[in-house]
């Protein structure tokens, strides 16, 4: 096991596949590393062979050249594997077990992992709480969309399934739990859903759709999706939901005839901020859902917002998008005394009781946001046509794990 | 209108439809009405003509002669109504509404309702905190086991559906609303079930059933039922429920042949103080499902308690039972930090919620628990019946509210 | 008693004691009264002789023009008083009952006021959810800054303390009740404020200093209080909180010489859409508190929102400010995972355990806050102090009731 | 270093400091030892020099022959000191840090530690969920009464003091944070104790008076503290609380005459399984601390339930004692819509926030104690002490690292 195939982001609009080192239990200098973490050793961490990884749309964003990532920056943040080799240090993992990584990299030592915040944890990225795989400013941690990943605080990090086979049997659905699943999850227990809500979910990508099937297993009453793209709303419909054409306008008015009233009671951004207006052919405009969500969510609301925002988007449309600012109609959402609740899920939070769904049989998360499995070579098709708005998520198989379910067919 | 048929308790196994006075604005003396209670005006009230209501397993209680309940007693607690009165201080709610009766009276302006304690509102029952229709000790309410019923504090009480044509439609489901749907969710609720949640119910009858139903609402990944009656073991089963059968012995073997493991994540108590012991032809055993469920209760859960017990049952088994006084393993449950919630359910809490899951069709709760329609004179058939153990929800319909869907039929 | 002095905003700057009609159990036609809401009946109403009635910061809104108050509209949502008279729907309070009235106007009756959300009532202000007295786009009730005030749904609204003497003892603390004491400690709460919290509070007016000392009932370990006037850091100092001179610049370098790092747990902007920049002589600014704050709140860490924020400001600086959008780094919130709470605060969430804290001399709010009485007619002058910066909190005093206090002295 | 003084229990009412061997990092045989515990590897462990152990009374249940402990096992569960050496998969804790040490031992791996449930750890003690030093049943890990102690898995669990020097002249507060500061807090934090309320906790022991200096740092308005040893009850008075002298008969007439109403919002058991009845000579009556919390809690309120219950009592007052079964009012409970929360205090969901209190000068809880510093080798004494009911918390010194205190005498 010399080499390691990877997919490394090269410029604006391109990845590659490419060969990098075997990982070991060490993070070496790199693309992106931080100069900190370059030499820390961790005994703690343990090698995966990837069984799944996929692509994300916060990968798009980097590939898109939105933010400041390097060439050759290994990609990858959403991994599920099997446990080849561990670390003296790790006690409860063992070689053989089929597992699942939550995106953030989280040491489970500090203030902040004690309280269950994993996805700001304070010890693994020096440039600023909170961490993952293969991403800007992130500390520097290698990619996962690659045949091998290393996984750092691997007891403390990685989701053992509890049986080998039926992990491998459902191996579709737990790869959405490395960060779609929990993350819409996440946008939905923090916009206030349960049993009997009603809510409204901007943005029918694969984490639109991850926040409206977690709706209903929250309970809701009605999932309304809104998406300017008529293949994701398509999508949305096919399990369940009811769904709002944004090129028609503002959502108000289509929630209006679906309710009967125009707001909810919980509102999501699965969006971020590439957001573009609503309307036909509308121009990138970052404001536009947060301001809409502010309308549509009825007073006493909560907006869940596991869309990403950033702190500097290099090709922002001015100067104000560049460093993160929008302008946001907070005078709109004080006098409905909304909540706002932002930032990365912290995905240990919800991956195991989620697992427990899927393995049970209560969740078909992988249908819901259309997984398609591709080989790791094929990496670059995926980000292309996810990056043209193919309704799909896209799951990268470089050991062929999935053969077992194309042999079926 | 001068007469009102309704349901009365006459003595331990005997109850019967008599004519009583049709409601106005006031509460008169009768039976069991607290002395304090006697010529309190209403101008807040409404005079309901009943659509459904249904007979309850604490209804049971008093029929069975476990209580103190006073001959010529008015029964029922579990109103689905129509609107045909209003007092002159209610804005809110109109003639012609389709509206549910917590089972819980409560004022709406005391410390605890406005702390969304409705289950033990301070200033209806003169007695103690909390108080119900048709129910000993509860302040004398009179019960809507009858053709028409009055509900004081009208506007905070009643919950109106929005569409009087839906609201008839669904009229079965809705009927849940007034107890046992709300109360099975809150022993769900109470015992901490969620997404991916193993709950294990103890009782099958109808409270238990709306608490599966309910863990299935809220996201559970298994639920499972206990009860020593085969029939409504097979009707958990008819929607999705793994099932024990406590003829065998105690749960905690099924439970692991089921989980592979022992213990469940919730445990709700749908049985309450007339327990009996496990295994076949077992006695009376007030302390049996309690200490049962600490067993079964992995360490750090919770055990939702929304099974009746009472401070006084002059028919319990000993001295100790019938002041309330059980033997619980209280050593074991705190070796485990299990924590424990008792009391009537706040129904107010949830109704609205459930409501909505039900008008959307997420609920199907009179399937769940095997609803049945019956005239208000057969309601003495009914009492039998589900004494002696039927896996039916008895629903009375003093008007013929429901013609119309045996008319379809 | 045929008449009623009130104070009445007149034009910007400009306020006046009036003499408007003695209050009955109707809300009457008059300046700013919803004309939905003219004619409304109030049984349920009761008149209040004004023991203590407060100038509020966000009177001041009002008054320098920055709303679209209309001309003679009677001022003040900040009452406590005794009860005079009650409406026949009237049951559990009395005739000389002394009373806290929460500043939001609730029914009690809606889904809002059942989820204890009586900040946004559905059925008193036909614009929108939520209310006030003498307030502009509230629904027209008749302001309290008066001999003599009605309150609608006075069971539901006023809280009733138990010891008429000892609350006479304690009404310049009782008198905070009504918003400035919940208010501030809303902030501090939905900031995630408890024991061992450090804390950063913007703005040391009035609310600022409620929220210090709230924090400080709530355990915080630090409090700090930051303004641009060295009178309010004084006293905010002089109970016990830290301060930052914010005339020197933003407050995180502060902070870090206050606590070694520059950052804290929790952050409240008690300061609103009228904020100035930091520095010296700054200009308005209406986004600068709340980009502040998420510089100096920790990664994880919550931002109570007290201060007011509007959907319209006819003097804002620029054509966003009056619509009420703010430019805010939300890029930077996202990446330390905040979460924002606003609007206004649910009075009766917090009111009566605040109560019980003042009458058992757990809080000193009154001294907090410097609350100094003045007679209902200066209060011009105190509008006029308050405007000018003076640290005080002016409560107006029609009837006398300090009087027993002035004559002690 | 070749030896280590440590208290030893040797029989009924006899303890012993004896010389053990100093410790390394691994879990040698040993008194009390699980089986399955024998030679686990500790890499990831910590030695301390002990700076302050303190004697609980859970060691007084084991040093009174109340359960099944065998001789020789080192006690001492309450441990505060610096890191002298560590294991090489510790990387956040360094030697000369000073550190307060949860006695709950917990791996930070498994699904509790992960949930914040660290009293309940799967990983540490083979028999069961949860953990601690130096006590019977916990795993057979090494008590703390000793100059020596190791502490595993010293990344998660140390508390690290941020200055070394405040720490020190701060330890004899500090040291109550290993057990009994965070066991009273979270006994009020689960009777739902804030601002406002009113509490009464049954036991002046160190945890109850813990308790009750918790329940002022929460805000409560009155805290009420009930006891048959005067000493004890005079201790309470001396920093704030009311008192209830038991021996004078049920707590109820003596609230009452303090509140002017018999019931208080929340209600704290700090004594446990060892309980007296109440009166002048009364004899041990298990339940009587809980039954009589459930008549002196308000409806709707909550009783926390740090004391210690257990599964087996070999010296139990009869056979349902000895297997932890007590006689419980459950019916009484039930109507009053109680909630129980029992179990071992997770300190490391606390600790951290005490601490902060406790540094920046917010907590007294040394002096609300009444914490008296022992040296190691009076241990004996201050066993005997204590079990005699001095109202004292005894704190062991084995290396004198109060000497700077006395000297300044």
């Amino acid at each position: 096991m010399s080499g390691n195939k990877a997919v490394a982001y090269i410029e604006p609009g391109v990845v590659e596949v490419q060969t990098i080192a075997y990982p070991d239990l060490e993070l070496h200098d790199g693309p992106g590393v931080d100069p900190r973490n370059v030499g820390r050793k961790c005994r703690h961490g343990a090698i995966l062979k990837v069984l799944a990884t996929n692509i994300c749309g916060s990968d798009q964003h980097m590939v898109r050249g939105r933010t400041t990532a390097p060439a050759d920056l290994v990609l990858g943040h959403e991994i599920t594997g099997e446990v080849i080799e561990t670390g003296p240090d790790v006690e409860f993992v063992n070689e053989g077990d089929v597992v699942s990584v939550p995106f953030n990299i989280a040491c489970g030592r500090c203030r902040n992992c004690k309280e269950r915040k994993t996805h700001i944890c304070l010890n693994v990225n020096p440039a600023r709480p909170g961490s993952a795989y293969g991403y800007v400013d992130m500390g520097g941690w290698v990619g996962g969309q690659a045949e091998y990943v290393m996984v750092p605080y691997a007891d403390f990090n990685l989701l053992r399934f509890p049986d080998r086979e039926q992990a491998l049997d459902k191996l579709l659905d737990l790869a959405m739990l490395a960060d779609i699943f929990p993350t819409g999850y996440h946008g939905c227990v923090s916009a206030g859903v349960g049993p009997g809500s009603s809510v409204y979910i901007a943005g029918a990508g694969p984490v639109g759709l991850a926040a409206a099937h977690s709706a209903q297993l929250l309970g809701a009453a009605v999932v309304i999706v809104g998406d300017l793209n008529e293949k994701r709303l398509a999508q949305a419909r096919s399990f369940g939901c009811e769904t709002v054409d944004l090129t028609r306008g503002s959502p108000q008015d289509q929630i209006e005839d679906l309710l009967g009233e125009p707001e909810v009671d919980a509102a999501v951004d699965a969006v971020g901020f590439e957001a573009k207006g609503h309307g036909k052919d509308s121009d990138e405009a970052p404001a536009t859902v947060l301001n809409s969500l502010m309308e549509v969510a009825r007073a006493g609301g909560a907006l869940g917002i596991p869309g990403l925002y950033v702190t500097e988007d290099p090709r922002g449309v001015d100067a104000d998008a560049q460093t993160g600012s929008l302008k946001l109609r907070l005078g709109l959402g004080w006098a409905k005394a909304h909540s706002f609740t932002t930032g990365q899920c912290p995905v240990m939070k919800y991956n195991r009781e989620l697992s427990m769904a899927i393995l049970n049989g209560r969740a078909q998360i992988a249908k819901a946001v259309n997984a398609q499995v591709l080989p790791l070579e094929d990496a670059p098709h995926g980000y292309a046509e996810f990056d043209k708005g193919a309704s799909t998520k896209y799951v990268l198989d470089p050991h062929g794990a999935f053969d077992r379910f194309s042999t079926a067919l």
